[in-house]
């Protein structure tokens, strides 16, 4: 037995001072701020204090050391509950000042915890079921960390207080099927059942049976009172020993302490009132000044992080014993083998060289069965589409419960907790994941993959089917606002590459991107292979480049992405054998890349001819780059299901069309043979 | 008791041959379109047919009946299970022809089924967990319409047929829960339990005890083998006698009476193959060509038709004899009341007059005031936002658990079901459904906002602290990207007032919507009232319009929406009184307006001179209107943690900037303070 496994004699007689000090951290920053949420902090204070108190292995003097257990405030609102504990136990960078400053300009005590913005916050939370979701990735990457080194190396527990809201959002119900299939055993969420939500009683919305939901999902779940420290320690040691992944149910009032507001659901989001926080003072015997802590219960929070820092310390000498250091660190470092560009830039060569004509995710199976086999850090997945997203190589075998070693996750038709799962396989450290369904569901994924934006993390997505060349499914299936919608969200790249080039270039910039998500938007159907220019250089890093140059001075550029640069090139070069119009065709894989290019650069990629902008998607975004007398050819509308092909003339997306749009453009006469657009009546009669 | 309340003997003999006439026209269908989903009608015929033989109540003569029963494929990929029956049924648009022409463009038979473009098609489902989160705002309709007319005139039931997919989709555990809670008890979900999904087995995914689950929800829930018909028939029965939801789990295998190929995940989503179809014709004993069906079986299924009409019948003498005849058709109508534009009219004018200062959410709740007292057909509601949405009125009791009188649900903390059931409830039919949440969190409720837009359904989305503006809950709080995703959806009217008079405008605009839902974007923080021109004109309707002149001919414009008018007034007065510069400000409340209006009206409001657009939110999309030349004020990243004020000024999206930004522009020499940016690390270290 080493220090870290044993559950050590609690210090009962000031646990219940250890939560009390949370409690009127909380109330005091809040009520400074004028703004935040004092009643979750007020009724967790007690379990939580147990739970570090007894349990929790963090060690501030290194808040990320790989093997610390994680904890996941996952009612993010109750942000001062961790500031509070962060302060207690010395984080250095969260003095009193800082509480003092909770939810002002450039403190560390941000409104709901932001990752990266102040030491030891494992993941950002605030928008609900969030945390619970992304705890469940964190709980994987451990149990595939374990399998991959020993458990001697990796031990550790995921620790989650969860609200009633992230137990109604619809991504707990994906997160917590996921967790119970897995078996993830070292998982533990505390639930803050305190039957509170901001309109009132929870029963205004809600009979659910929280413990037979769980259980109906795999896991061991019980309930206590959250106010007894003895019978929450016991939970969580039965938590820890089960083979499951476990709910704890803790009963508590809603800003528990406060003098007369306790219970109410005005304590959830409002500051309590300088009265109410005396009163309170008074029944709960602490007069102490606000933002004034003794030093006795002080200690007894510094207990906690020197158990951390001791047990941190003998994982060191253990690592430093073990012969798979050098992976270890490899591995959590996230170091791609140099072998990587080089051998990406050889298949980027081989299919120039080739000609290959392949849809785009099916590029992308082919670059990935490189990529996965040069590095071990990728674990691929997708949300039930791993046919059609086309994820899985040769090395990757699927994890299951209880067997970890493999690199594959079957995220079930969960697009949400898939990404939010992503999320937290990158916060947790060691791996690299990608995730796959089609480019219109990223609809549901929408609030995670937001948090891989505003997080910064290295995620991918791997987003199929995206167009209306997806064909026969019609326009549920069809992406039209997609693009758009991926490219306003900022720290985000959204990459459409045009063929197995520019695909394989799109994955290595991704796999290089130590703090941004990216998106790859691919095609279902084959797209031959555009890229004329010989050489190594990975042209989609710079966003948009010209792909073919007009054969005298441009009269006309024609700008597009994906799976229309074919219809570009057919266009430019009818119009120059059938009008001696000279066009360039800018292909524009990476708007994100191309925006933060020189001036210049971007001047001579665009040109100053005439611009059309094709891309079968909605237009929000592109006069940007195609200019103010520019024409956009691409979607108004939602799609239609029939063929693609059919789908491209009906909607006028085509080397025709373009054509005739350039003549109009540059005033030339047009041809005698009218467009014809087929009569159809889309579902809103549009 | 009526003829519809009956369980009719059911006609056993034919029930196999009326199930394999559906068998075969999937195969037949999917087979010719070498596309589509044959699996699930062949392993649901048995249970949909027993369903529909003994049960269900349509009308093909009068798909639109109001007191028919709804039957939701919530499997929308099974979309040939749907247009077999109608097709069996009788329904005018779907002779054998269609089925021929299945996933072609303009055939009636589109890959998934969608609502407007086939008669009888109750919901447009495809994305999963869809169709029976809008099921239960059918449900709720239902109750809602029968509590206020009596139940002669409203008795229907709504089915479901569900997926795998759709009960594993975090939409599902939020539909259930609420509909558990509010004891929906005439809705009836047949899960079609094949333990299949696209990647295999379910077993590759999930280890969900479904039945548990729902009963952990407050459902009723049986298993029966879906392919025995009277076991099947018993359950729906029991359904239909509990005063609960009900869950069916019907235990199928995929692609049943398939030779080969039944029970196996190959049948899912692809054409089984001409040999593989004509061994099932062998195995089954069906001698018929492709598209044919035997009179005596197609005479069966119209004999399901004609009970419908019967009812429908029945139902309409009871109609005519009632008192409450004209209140239900204007019900059913959603008539607004004649005084509803000039009441609103009179609350603008005195607004005006009184120059009323407050939020646009407070706004929002003023000028609902006056809506919900004029009409009953409102039904507000919020995600557990009630007290920030301001969405509860006067008039809006909430509606609970066995009673239905009320106007107001508590949606609980469920964004995407609560979107979902507003669309079921506009489908339905006889009321207008608004409900509330923060903009950020649309990213939640996303996929059914897609298909309130696709369906182009009259919902209406109060969508409220809507920028950086909310303040001190920070980034995850703050949207920066939302404007530009709703905008990029089709069909959507994305409105962001500026001031009292503006919102009370838009909801009049949304409100008189037939076919397309609305968003309201609505501001936390205190607006002045900004208009200044007098007239009872919708200026709003206009999309943009010119809220303030320049004096002189224009040096400038300044475009801006909601709370940014504010700051583009104050600037434009500043530029005039201190620089002698002439500035016209542009309000536009609604780009989607101004987009189809008259070229000359277009170029009258935005005029000839430079242009600046203010926007707290990300530029996307802005360059339409500000031009090559133009200057964008307004957000490059995610948000941070503060109070609104300091926030503004800390992005720089203030009087001062513009004024600056306009003498860059105008190539005027700057003033002498330099514009001071307080230090801030975000997030993502940007």
């Amino acid at each position: 037995m080493n220090v870290s496994q044993q559950i050590e004699t609690p210090t009962v007689a000031s646990e219940r001072n250890m939560a009390d000090a949370i409690r009127f951290l909380a109330m005091d920053a809040v009520q400074k701020a004028n703004s935040g949420h004092p009643g979750m902090p007020m009724g967790m204070a007690d379990a939580v204090t147990v739970l570090f108190n007894r349990f929790i292995r963090i060690d501030p003097s290194l808040p990320d050391w790989p093997d610390r257990d994680r904890f996941v405030l996952s009612a993010g609102h109750g942000s001062m509950l961790l500031y509070a504990i962060h302060h207690l136990m010395g984080f250095a960078d969260m003095p009193m000042a800082e509480l003092s400053a909770f939810r002002q300009l450039c403190s560390k005590t941000a409104g709901h915890p932001e990752y990266g913005h102040a030491l030891g916050i494992e993941t950002t939370t605030g928008p609900l079921g969030q945390g619970i979701a992304t705890a469940i990735g964190m709980a994987i990457a451990e149990q595939m960390m374990t399998a991959r080194f020993s458990s001697s190396l990796c031990n550790h527990f995921t620790y989650v207080v969860a609200g009633d809201g992230c137990l109604q959002e619809g991504i707990s119900h994906e997160a917590i099927d996921l967790a119970g299939h897995l078996k993830l055993r070292k998982l533990v969420v505390l639930w803050d059942d305190n039957r509170i939500s901001i309109d009132g009683s929870t029963d205004l919305s809600t009979s659910m049976n929280q413990l037979a939901r769980f259980r109906a999902a795999g896991w061991d779940a019980q309930a206590v009172d959250g106010h007894d420290p003895e019978a929450v320690a016991k939970a969580i040691e039965r938590a820890r020993r089960t083979r499951k992944p476990s709910l704890i149910a803790c009963r508590t009032r809603i800003g528990k302490g406060a003098a007369s507001m306790e219970g109410s659901h005005k304590t959830h989001g409002a500051a309590l009132g300088d009265k109410e926080i005396a009163a309170t003072r008074e029944t709960l015997g602490w007069p102490h000044p606000p933002f004034f802590v003794p030093p006795e219960i002080k200690s007894a929070w510094e207990r906690v992080a020197l158990r951390g820092r001791m047990t941190r310390e003998s994982w060191e000498i253990r690592l430093d014993a073990s012969r798979s250091k050098k992976r270890y660190e490899q591995t959590v470092g996230r170091q791609l083998d140099a072998e990587f560009a080089p051998l990406l830039a050889k298949f980027r060569a081989a299919h120039r060289a080739r000609s290959t004509k392949v849809a785009t995710r099916q590029a992308s199976q082919m670059a990935l069965e490189v990529i996965n086999g040069t590095t071990a850090l990728t674990i691929g997945g997708s949300a039930d589409l791993t046919g059609s997203n086309l994820t899985m190589t040769s090395q990757t075998q699927a994890i299951q419960p209880g067997n970890f070693n493999g690199r594959y996750l079957h995220y079930g038709i969960r697009e949400h907790a898939m990404a939010a799962a992503m999320n937290g396989i990158a916060l947790h450290g060691g791996f690299i994941p990608y995730g796959g369904t089609f480019l219109v569901f990223s609809d549901y994924a929408r609030g995670a993959m937001r948090l891989s934006a505003l997080m910064g993390l290295p995620v991918i997505y791997v987003l199929t089917h995206d167009s209306i060349g997806l064909g026969e499914d019609g326009p549920t299936h069809q992406p039209v606002e997609h693009l758009a919608m991926l490219r306003a969200t900022p720290n985000l790249n959204v990459f459409r590459p045009a063929d197995i080039i520019e695909t394989a270039e799109c994955w290595e910039i991704a796999l290089g991107e130590r703090s941004r998500p990216s998106v790859l938007a691919l095609s279902r159907q084959a797209l031959p292979m555009l890229r004329r220019t010989d050489g190594e250089e990975n042209l989609s890093s710079l966003g948009a480049y010209v792909l073919m140059e007009a054969q005298g001075p441009r009269d006309l550029t024609l700008l597009a992405t994906g799976s229309e640069v074919e219809i570009a090139v057919a266009a430019a070069e009818r119009l120059q054998v059938e009008e001696g119009i000279e066009a360039a065709v800018v292909s524009m894989p990476c708007w994100e890349k191309f925006e933060v290019q020189d001036p210049s650069y971007q001047t001579q990629v665009l040109g100053d001819a005439p611009r059309i902008a094709i891309e079968a998607a909605g237009r929000l975004g592109w006069d940007r780059w195609m200019g103010p007398d520019g024409t956009f050819v691409g979607m108004t509308g939602f799609g239609a299901s029939a063929p693609a092909a059919d789908l491209y003339r009906h909607f006028g997306i085509t080397a025709d069309r373009v054509v005739a749009e350039a003549l109009k453009l540059l005033r030339k006469p047009l041809p005698e043979k009218p467009l014809t657009r087929p009569p159809y009546r889309s579902a809103n009669g549009a």
